[in-house]
C-alpha cells in the first residue's frame, strides 16, 4: 500500500461519527457530498474512527482476563477494513477460503485466524492448514473426519475446536439470524459433545483445543446467552474431567446487537462481566468473533433520490440504491434509518424504494422521512455490517464503491464496478466439449 | 466467438431436457457427472434444447397476429443465453445500463431493445437513446420529463411507452412478485394515464408509441391478467381518441409461470387466445416480456454434497451451493425439487442447506429427498430463471461456474470465479483526500 491506513493516526481530533453540521451530514470531518462528488452514488462510506471505537471498547471491557477478538469477515470483508482492525490487534473469524484470502491480502497471519462454517471443503481445509490456523471450529463428524486426514496429507497436526449447539432459545428480531436452537444447522448437538471430543483425541491428526459457540446475531438481552454459556462452560469442565487437558480456548461467538432503530444496543460491560465471571478460574483464553457490532454503525450507503412519485395514494422516493446493493430490509425486513444529507424541513411518510424490478426491492416502507426531491442525497445508516458483503449484480447493476474516511481525509476503498466487470467471467468464445 | 452457440445446430436429435438414463441424470445427452467433473461444483447447467423450445411454444402461440418477443434479461443475463435467443429472433426487455451492455455484447441492437424501470438514471437514459431502443417503458412523470430532457440533448426523438398500473390484485405465491396493484411503486396510476399521454405528446422531445403494463411473475390464472389486459385496452382506446395517433405497441408484459413444484405452469395457449382476442382490431403490435417463463425449467444447480448430519432429531443434508449461489429459496421462500444424480433408492427427511453462514441458508426444508452421502451430486432443479443472476459473493465466496449444454454437446460459458477476482475492485493503495 501506498500510505496505510494502519499506521497513520488522523491528523486532526475530529470526533467519530455522522453528524448533520450547518446542515449537512458529515462523517468525520468530511461533508457526505463531497464524497458523493468523488465517488458517485450509491457509495458505502465508512468511519475508520467508529471502527476503532468499537473494538477499544470490547478490547477494555475483557482487559482483566485473557481474551483475543477475532472479527467476523463476513459482516464486512472489505481489505481497508480488516487492515485497520489488524492494526487495533484484532484477529479475525472466517468461513471460506475465499475469507482466509482476504485476511492473508489485509497482512493477517494464520495464528490470527480461527475458521468456523458448517460446509467447509477439503479445498479449503488443506489452505487453512497450509496457512496454520489458530484453530478450526468443527461442526460436524464428518468434518472432523476429513480435517484428520487433510492434517494427516498435510503430515501435521490440526488444533480443533468443537462448536457446540447450547440448544437454547434465542429472543432476537429474525428467524435467520438465531443460529444456537435444536433443529439449526449449526454446531454439534450438545449431548454429543463429550463422545465427539474423545473422538478428536483418539484421531492421530487432530488436537483438541477448544469449545465455542456462536448462538446467534443482535443479541442485547443476555439471559439466552448466559444460559447458553453455563451450557458451554459445564461442557468444557466434563471433557476436561474426561481427559482432555489441551483446551486453552472458550470461543464464545459473537452476536453483539448495534442500535437500528431504537433497540438497546449491547451493553458491552454487562456482556463482558457475565462472560468474565462465568469464565473464572478456567484457566483458558476467551475467544470472541464480532461481526456487526464492530462495524455496522461505522457505515452509512449513500444515494441520490432519482425521482419522486405519487400511486395508489402513497408517496414514493426512488432512490439510486436498491436491494442489490442493501439487501437487509428485503431479505431481514430489517429496519434502517434514512436521513437526508441536507434536510428539508419537511417530512413525508413514503415508500423509499429503489430502482430494482421487484415489489421487495425497498430501503424502507410507510416511513416518516424527510421530503427528499430528486437530486437530493440520503444516508441509510448502520450499514457498516453485512452491506456491501450482501452485495449482489442482480438487474446488471454494478456494485457500489467504498469509501472509508478517517478524520479529515477520506480514500475510495474499493472503485465501483463498471459495465465490463459485469461480464468479466464469461467467455466470448465458446469451447464445445463431448461427453 | 469462436463456434456461435447460434449458428450450429446439434449434430443429433437429442430430445432435450433432464432425465435419468441408466440411473443417472442427463441434461440433454451428456451426463451431470461428466459437466460437474469438467466444471466443479456448484455449477449452473442450461438446456440450450429447453430454451429454443419454450421460445417457440409461445411464438408460435401467438403467430396469428403481429408480436414481438422481448426476453427479459433480469431472469438469466448469460451472454450465451442471450445469444441463443437472439438467434431464434428474440428481442430484449432491459432495465438498466449494464442490461443493454449484456445485450449488445450478445448481439442484439437497439431496435430490439425495449428499456423498463422504475429507477432510470440520466445516463441510462443517454445510453439508450443513443443505441436507438424500440421504446422507453416510462414510469413516472418525472421520469418523462427526464427523458425529455436527455432527449433534447441528444437532438433526438425519444419513442415512449407508458407503462400503465392497472390496479388489479394477482394472485402467485409471494408478494415480492406482485407488481401490478395499487399501492406498488411500478407504473403510472391507472387514472393519470390519459393525462401523463397528453403531457407526453406535449413535450417536444417525445413520441407515445406504446402503453405497457407487468403485472407480476409467476401468473397461472388468467383471471386478474385478462381483467388488467382489459383495462388496458379501454385505455388505448381512451387515448387513441384523446389524439395519440402514433401508437403501435402494446406491451403486455411477462409473468408467465413455470412448474416448480406440482404448480400448473401457464397454459401458453390459453394465455395467447385471451390476449388475441382482447386485442382484436386494435391494429398493435404485441409486445411481450416473458423472463423466467423462457428459461426457469432449462436451468439446474449442480451441487456436491458436503457432509450429513443429524441434529436435534434433524437430518441435515449439507452441499457445497448457498444461499450465495441461489438466493430464492431464502429470499422468495421459494420451492425447488431437488433431484439425485444417481438416486441411491433410499429416502430420508431433510434440511437441505448450504455452507453460509445463516440459518436462512438453505435450499430445502424437511424435504423428502433422496438419502444422498457426502461426495454424491445433487441438481436443483428450474433454477434457470433469478438464480445466477441474483448470485453474490456473501461469505468471500466465489459464484459459481455456468455450463450451456446443447444436445451432444457442452461449454463452460462462466469460469468460476477465483479467490483474486473477490477484491479486483479494492484499492491496495490508497489514495488519501482532503474535503
Ligand atoms: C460463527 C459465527 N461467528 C460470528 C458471527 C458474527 O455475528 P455478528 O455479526 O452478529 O457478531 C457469525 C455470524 O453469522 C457466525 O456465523
Ligand atoms: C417489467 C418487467 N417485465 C418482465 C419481467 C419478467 O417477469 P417474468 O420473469 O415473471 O416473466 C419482469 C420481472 O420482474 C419485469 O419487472
Amino acid at each position: 500500500m501506498g500510505e496505510s491506513v494502519l499506521t497513520v493516526g488522523s491528523a486532526t481530533t475530529v470526533e467519530p461519527g455522522f453528524v448533520h453540521v450547518d446542515g449537512v451530514l458529515h462523517c468525520d470531518a468530511i461533508p457526505a457530498p463531497v464524497i458523493a462528488e468523488a465517488a458517485g452514488t450509491p457509495t458505502y462510506v465508512y468511519s475508520a474512527g467508529l471502527i476503532r471505537q468499537q473494538y477499544r471498547r470490547l478490547d477494555a471491557a475483557f482487559a482483566r482476563v485473557p481474551h483475543r477478538i477475532h472479527y467476523s469477515v463476513k459482516a464486512n470483508s472489505n481489505l481497508a477494513v480488516l487492515r485497520l482492525l489488524q492494526a487495533e490487534g484484532a484477529g479475525v473469524d472466517i468461513v471460506s477460503g475465499g475469507e482466509l484470502y482476504r485476511a492473508h491480502e489485509a497482512g493477517f497471519t494464520g495464528g490470527d485466524v480461527v475458521f468456523s462454517g458448517v460446509g467447509k471443503r477439503a479445498r479449503e481445509l488443506h489452505e487453512a492448514l497450509a496457512a496454520g490456523v489458530l484453530f478450526v471450529n468443527v461442526e460436524s463428524e464428518g468434518e472432523l473426519l476429513l480435517l484428520d486426514q487433510v492434517a494427516r496429507e498435510r503430515g501435521v497436526i490440526a488444533p480443533v475446536a468443537l462448536r457446540v449447539n447450547p440448544e437454547v432459545a434465542v429472543d432476537n428480531p429474525h428467524e435467520y439470524i438465531r443460529t444456537g436452537e435444536k433443529g439449526h444447522k449449526f454446531g454439534i448437538p450438545f449431548d454429543d459433545v463429550p463422545r465427539v471430543a474423545r473422538e478428536t483425541r483418539d484421531l492421530p491428526n487432530l488436537k483438541l483445543v477448544g469449545l465455542d459457540m456462536h448462538i446467534g446475531s443482535q443479541i442485547s438481552s443476555w439471559e439466552p446467552y448466559d444460559a447458553a454459556l453455563a451450557r458451554l462452560v459445564a461442557l468444557l469442565v466434563r471433557v476436561r474431567a474426561d481427559g482432555a487437558q489441551d483446551i486453552r480456548y472458550l470461543d464464545v461467538g459473537g452476536g453483539l446487537a448495534v442500535t437500528y432503530d431504537e433497540e438497546a444496543p449491547a451493553d458491552v460491560s454487562r456482556f463482558a462481566a457475565g462472560v468474565i465471571e462465568a469464565t473464572r478460574g478456567l484457566d483458558v483464553t476467551l475467544v470472541l468473533e464480532p461481526g456487526r457490532f464492530l462495524v455496522a454503525e461505522s457505515g452509512i450507503l449513500l444515494t441520490e433520490v432519482l425521482f419522486r412519485k405519487r400511486s395508489g395514494g402513497k408517496e414514493y422516493v426512488i432512490t439510486d440504491a436498491g436491494m442489490n446493493d442493501l439487501l437487509r430490509p428485503s431479505h431481514y425486513e430489517a429496519f434502517h434509518r434514512i436521513d437526508a444529507v441536507k434536510p428539508t424541513g419537511e417530512r413525508v411518510v413514503a415508500d423509499v424504494v429503489g430502482p430494482v424490478c421487484e415489489s421487495g426491492d425497498f430501503l424502507a416502507l410507510d416511513r416518516d422521512t424527510d421530503d427528499a426531491p430528486p437530486g437530493a442525497l440520503l444516508a441509510v445508516r448502520t450499514t457498516g455490517a453485512y452491506g456491501f458483503s450482501m452485495a449482489s449484480n442482480y438487474n446488471s447493476r454494478p456494485r457500489p464503491a467504498e469509501v472509508l474516511v478517517d478524520g479529515d481525509r477520506f480514500a475510495i476503498v474499493t472503485e465501483r464496478e463498471r459495465y465490463e466487470d459485469l461480464v468479466r467471467q464469461e467467455r466470448a468464445s465458446l469451447d464445445w466439449r463431448v461427453a
